[in-house]
């Protein structure tokens, strides 16, 4: 049993919280205040529950401060908006990350400007780099952040191959994150492994598709898939 | 019979220009000097032979300056660096691109800091933008960009079904230019029209994965594919 820290308490963090517990995981949800967090009552942007309500579905699955969350962990998720996710981070504190693996969806979305949101860091650098920047110690993985929630914990619900992509630096670390994204239904030749994390620059950069492809579907649930000729092909 | 300017000599310039022609089309390649690009002798940085190689095989394919290839066009293909694209349409002149359709197929790439090239100008606005807002009375339309030259003419050249994106502002241009795409073996099914020039944005932004998904497979001969969910299926 692998003990997780899933970070943020957004329609993200329910999805990968509910999925690693069902799949047998200890998981614990870390929030900047447990009891703000609780108190809450409103269901979010996308009509989701709030995490008290969502909570009642899923018993095994515990609460706790971004510290208290990370230092029982062995992997931590990261589901936290992006404009917050270092702040997050810091909070949790990196003698409690280092050594550990990150997973990080998070997305530096910038509403400020209304929909469709641009980019906070992009282009140049990207959040998965600037968190692998200020925590060296943490192997951070960037992964699923290309996608709708309920898609990256439930492949199939997106009909036929589609891809999810891998950036980070280290390969155990990437091997780790492999197996979670089995462990979700993702199969082996659907994981497109980038490289490095500064390759976390060209999914993060998928998103403005992404929202753009959302208005013109008028649905969240679709994905990427990369086709190839064969090299003996053309 | 269309009459098409397709402003640039590169490979992507080349292909365009081969494929129009080959269809049927009459086409004057564009260029900034004619002397000087008739004068180089060297490939590309792909391999790709010089533009005079090229044309040999291609004898119906005439060559002019930017003005006189506009100027005697219905449609005009703009295949130049990104970095080199207003200037070129500037020197077109305005009096011989306006009430056209522009056809824009340019990225506005940077490799001034080498390989993997990061863009000049994405997040809160593109280069399809920026040419549209300099010549208001032209109809860009942005197409093409999020792949390699030789698939652009040739989809059959990727198994399968994948996806090319159509971004403007204007929808009859839209529909002339949907209509090249079906001569060039695009299917109905696989074009898909994001709305507005601002939705260039979007495809512009997916180079930075396009040249990471190249350096990770080591093959260009790749296209991304929109995977569906059917609306009862979620």
């Amino acid at each position: 049993m692998t003990t997780f820290a899933v970070f943020g308490t957004g329609s993200v963090g329910q999805c990968l919280a509910g999925r690693l517990s069902d799949l047998g995981n200890s998981v614990m949800v870390g929030t900047r205040n447990v009891a703000d967090t609780m108190a809450r009552t409103e269901k979010d942007m996308y009509g989701n529950p709030p995490y008290a309500e969502w909570l009642k579905n899923h018993p095994r699955v515990m609460t706790g401060t971004f510290k208290e969350a990370a230092s029982k962990s062995d992997i931590i998720v990261n589901c936290t908006m992006g404009h917050a996710s270092i702040d997050a981070l810091q909070s949790a504190g990196a003698a409690n990350l280092n050594g550990k693996v990150l997973i990080d969806i998070a997305n530096p979305l910038d509403f400020s400007g209304g929909f469709p949101p641009s980019l906070l860091i992009c282009n140049t650098d990207s959040l998965g780099e600037r968190i692998q920047q200020e925590f060296p110690e943490l192997n951070v993985v960037k992964t699923l952040n290309t996608m709708n929630a309920w898609l990256m914990v439930n492949p199939a619900l997106v009909p036929g191959n589609h891809t999810v992509f891998v950036s980070g630096n280290e390969t155990t670390a990437k091997t780790i994150v492999k197996g979670i994204l089995n462990s979700f239904g993702w199969e082996e030749t659907n994981i497109m492994d980038l490289g490095d994390i500064s390759t976390a620059r060209g999914t993060e950069m998928l998103l403005p598709l992404w929202v753009r492809l959302y208005g013109a579907l008028q649905n969240p649930m679709f994905n990427f898939h990369i086709n190839i000729a064969g090299k003996n092909q053309f």
